[in-house]
């Protein structure tokens, strides 16, 4: 005990934790500035190189502010890009709640390539494992009961996983895999990637007929346009797969827990820590587990463990706070009231602009929340009315970058908006389509 | 100002970090007890999943000790697991040197997927890029000059993400992938491992002859057997991957700057750090980067940030301490001076058993630590003498877990054994070994 103490003497921690607060501080404060301006960076963009390259040099080239630039008066010119989903609008809520959710990792610490070799999933932290379980149990939105849980580098790596266990090895032919249009641009991209021959991607889902085995992808609610969904195949040998990133009760009511066979979960849009890579699959069949287990240990040796112990804890604060006596500053609270704000505003922008129409969703029972309300999605999914045929062209011209309608398998006429970027930029972004009239 | 004193109030760090520092130490005391024994969890086991999962059960039913058990006096009775290449010899290292390397990292930073927008590689935090230049140049182990860096989930990732990169989309036929034996064992299963029509494992560089197109890794210095190494093949449509995970001062005389292609590096093999999976490319041309890049961003959507702080932070401190007035107690130093002794003791026993052999190395002046010696590897590549046929099962037999030759693309006459296990676990093996007659 001496030993660590000397090791670890209480000045010389604080001077330590200090200088290096400092400089996190500083550091965001710089990053803040730099990124207010718009993005030149994609991700999961379906374009095809050439056409993503001339992109990105027409945006850094003249429509992005030179940053030598004074921005114009009330941000006219200002590009705002919510292409991606960068869940941003969270920062300012983990910033009010300071150093609850800070973590101290040493040097020596989470050094092996193992966090528990006892466990089917061996790359898994003890403590996030306990954490997952907690949070769903507190929100009550997934079954965790006789299911075994595993760590993905986000629910990106998860999925890929989840198509390596369940494809039939013993095929000739790849096996299928589906989801109804609209689906997530990423899906037809992930799986196609490497053309492999255990599966390949075979579109919508509507207008799937094929006999045999298949894979469907239920996202619920649904990324692009937020509908609550189940899997419509007809088929006897269809296996599922249910992406839950966006069953938090900021999005939609909770209504049940949800009770899949395989079902996946995000950081980055449950509590908005994109930047952790951090994902988790539930699932029932333990060959099932085992299999994806060796999927993440092929592909990447197992998950960061210094984000999975940072990961826990941000969901221990959650799970504390919304037990707490103060839950009404809960996070689910906070990010609730924002995604109501932001759903207000936007209606209002897009009956004022008389050019765009958005979905009405039913109302529902939030049985975490208490109380009734309509989805709220993470993305809004637009559609330009009249004769603007591709409103994704149409909003660029506005200086609006959007994921236009035929990423997701539909037609042009649709967008797909984040909901979830810095207030500056989804302010001007509002105040923006509410003037748009042609 | 005000406001960032008063989240960050002094006392409140003070108790949450001493809180953290004691939670977190506890934690690595009850890891060591309970991982002193033996694994029973694998990676990269080439071995089909059936005969895994026996050979786990007899593990945890038979061999080894029970936990409720008191292990024999001089470890006599214990399995020892030196099959994968774990390098947690290098805690007690990190652990002398305290809070250096400690990182804190508060709940609000690093939520965007982006680290920075304008670089080509945007999910790569530029301390991290930094941090890689400075070592590389302070080592002298590889040009970065006119190389853009990638980074990836460990060098595994980054593996892939060449392939993917380099592999010519318009062909009708898979690329044919080749390495000279003995080789990585994981190479094949990754390879192969989605069946993909891009690129397929094609075995042994020595013996290929194929016209047209391929991919040659060549590894060096060599895992398993430690041999520097240069590409075999004789074709004119080569391209070449060089995995330069162990081409660091403790294993290696460092001759000269690297100075290749596509160079991968990783901190798992060079600082310990291998529950961070964090690696990093060095690549010349600037459309590869680019489709490495794209191949991390449909994999993964980029790279845990949290776990690339880290990393920066302690490379610093090797660059840092190494350039510094104490060079003598440098991570270089104290890692070199490890192998040096654990080499020494690892032939000793060979000589005593008189039943096994292990390669000499010419010795070479090594630049940066200004001294001739001979490679000290990160793996002992050791062959049975005598009617030993199967030298993994021999030693399975002594409770020493190995790596046997057949999955290195060889005779099951060698083993692959790691040498970079805790002290203790070392220790009992070299004497173990030593005593092994028949």
């Amino acid at each position: 005990m001496a030993y660590i103490l000397s090791v670890f003497a209480v000045r010389n921690l604080l001077v330590l934790s200090l200088a290096l607060n400092v400089s996190l501080i500083l550091r965001v404060l710089l990053l803040h500035d730099s990124q207010d301006g718009s993005f030149n960076g994609f991700f999961f963009a379906e374009q095809k190189e050439e056409a993503l390259a001339t992109k990105i040099t027409r945006l850094s080239s003249s429509v992005a502010p030179s940053p030598s630039l004074p921005i114009a008066q009330g941000d006219e010119d200002r590009v705002i890009n919510l292409d991606h989903g960068d869940p941003t609008m969270y920062e300012s809520y983990w910033q009010k709640k300071g150093d609850e959710t800070t973590v101290v990792i040493p040097g020596w610490q989470f050094m092996s390539y193992f966090s528990d070799a006892t466990r089917l999933c061996w790359f898994l932290e003890p403590e996030f494992a306990k954490q997952i379980v907690r949070l769903h149990k507190v929100v009550g939105n997934a079954v965790t009961e006789n299911r075994h849980i595993v760590v993905g580098t986000g629910s990106t790596q998860l999925f890929q996983a989840a198509l390596y266990a369940l494809s039939p090895c013993a095929e000739a032919e790849p096996i299928s895999v589906v989801s109804a249009a609209p689906y997530y641009s990423s899906y037809p991209l992930i799986t196609d990637c490497l053309k492999s021959r255990l599966y390949k991607w075979a579109g919508d889902a509507r207008s799937f007929s094929k006999n045999g085995p298949y894979i469907e992808l239920v996202t619920s609610p649904n990324n692009p346009d937020g509908f609550a969904r189940r899997s419509v195949v007809n088929g006897s040998e269809g296996i599922l797969i249910h992406d839950l990133a966006y069953y938090w009760p900021q999005y939609t009511p909770i209504s049940s827990p949800a009770n899949y066979d395989l079902m996946l979960f995000t950081v980055s849009k449950s509590t908005g820590h994109a930047g952790m890579r951090i994902g988790w699959a539930l699932v029932k069949d333990e060959d099932v587990a085992r299999k994806m287990t060796k999927y993440i240990e092929i592909n990447t040796i197992g998950v960061s463990k210094d984000s999975q112990v940072r990961a826990a804890k941000v969901l221990k604060v959650i799970s504390d706070n919304s037990e707490g006596p103060n839950e009404g500053d809960s996070f689910f609270e906070f990010s609730y009231r924002v995604m109501a704000k932001r759903w207000k505003q936007l209606r209002e922008a897009v009956q004022q602009s008389g050019l765009f129409s958005v979905s009405d969703f039913p109302p529902q029972l939030c049985m975490f929340l208490n109380r009734v309300f309509e989805p709220q999605p993470a993305f809004a999914w637009i559609k330009c009315e009249g004769d603007i045929e591709d409103c994704e062209s149409f909003l660029r011209g506005k200086k609006i970058l959007t994921r236009g309608g035929k990423h997701f398998g539909v037609s042009p006429k649709y967008v797909r908006i984040s909901m979830l970027d810095r207030d500056k930029n989804y302010e001007t972004f509002v105040r923006r389509l509410s003037t748009i009239r042609s």
